[in-house]
């Protein structure tokens, strides 16, 4: 029925709209992160394992690859890395045997809580780029309308843990850096 | 004055959801992308360029490499292959001697419009995954504080170019594939 109600011009005119935003946006994004983690010798996909299993206190390996979007033999194989490097460590769920689990390491917290402590010594362009907004509305932009279009693309699993992490991450940061920057 | 109105806590909660949002959002587009030109043996660089230089009428590289967010030397060496493959030539203008611009020959063009033709061909999660909020609201959405944020990283020039592209695009869709899809 819903396909009906577009026309093909209309239908590619707002996929590349967004396609380009999209890339440019990422593309600004990617740059940040780099900056950040580059001190630590840590690639993107490194960092985004550490802090997926430091917030959910512990992942399946396929609630790594989905919730961070990459290949699960990719996040397997960067996990491997960071467990040579003595950040996580990996184990098996009694409850759940078939899934491989990694969790992080006295080390790998650390180094978590550490970058976290350093987040402000490098530039974050998108957080520049917000303040108009966050001046104008009182509050930094929500991106509802990307949130429920990727809800409708990754599923209701990939919102719950994304808002299970925050919850964490939130959590986590309470009364240790809340102050003016 | 701005960086005092927010606490390094909401910074870092705001700007690594951002960091994740775009992530998942950009792997969807790419993966639209990928899946849209393969049958054409282009990459999504390749492809972009073409867009870009299509859609602008010819492109200095260096704007190509701005609005395709790419380094100068990556969007000069993948117009050295489209060249190669007689999709584009490279060339001088006479009020602007300094830049190098590329514009498509006529096997380019019928490549781009072909592409077009052939769109609706692949699967494109991106579009599927906004049409609940196209049936709620009657259009699809407008991602306007992506717009505003990537305005005030990418500067007044990019969003120019955005438009202007966008404009043509709309123009040469015009009584062509304005059909139920």
């Amino acid at each position: 029925m819903s396909e009906q109600m577009y026309t093909t011009k209309e239908a590619m005119l707002y996929s590349q709209r967004v396609a380009q935003l999209s890339k440019a946006l990422w593309k600004a994004v990617e740059k940040d992160w780099q900056q950040w983690i580059k001190p630590y010798d840590l690639n993107i996909n490194e960092h985004h394992i550490l802090w997926i299993s430091y917030h959910l206190k512990g992942a399946s390996i396929s609630d790594v690859a989905k919730f961070g979007v990459m290949h699960v033999s990719t996040a397997f194989n960067f996990s491997k890395k960071l467990e040579e490097r003595g950040y996580l460590t990996f184990s098996k769920r009694n409850d759940d045997k078939r899934n491989t689990y990694v969790e992080l390491t006295t080390d790998g917290v650390e180094l978590i809580l550490k970058m976290n402590e350093n987040y402000h010594q490098t530039q974050h362009s998108i957080l520049e780029g917000s303040l108009a907004l966050k001046d104008l509305y009182g509050r930094f932009p929500d991106f509802l309308d990307v949130m429920a279009v990727i809800r409708n693309i990754y599923g209701e699993d990939f919102i719950d843990i994304f808002e299970r992490s925050f919850q964490n991450f939130n959590y986590t940061l309470e009364d240790k850096t809340d102050i003016n920057a």
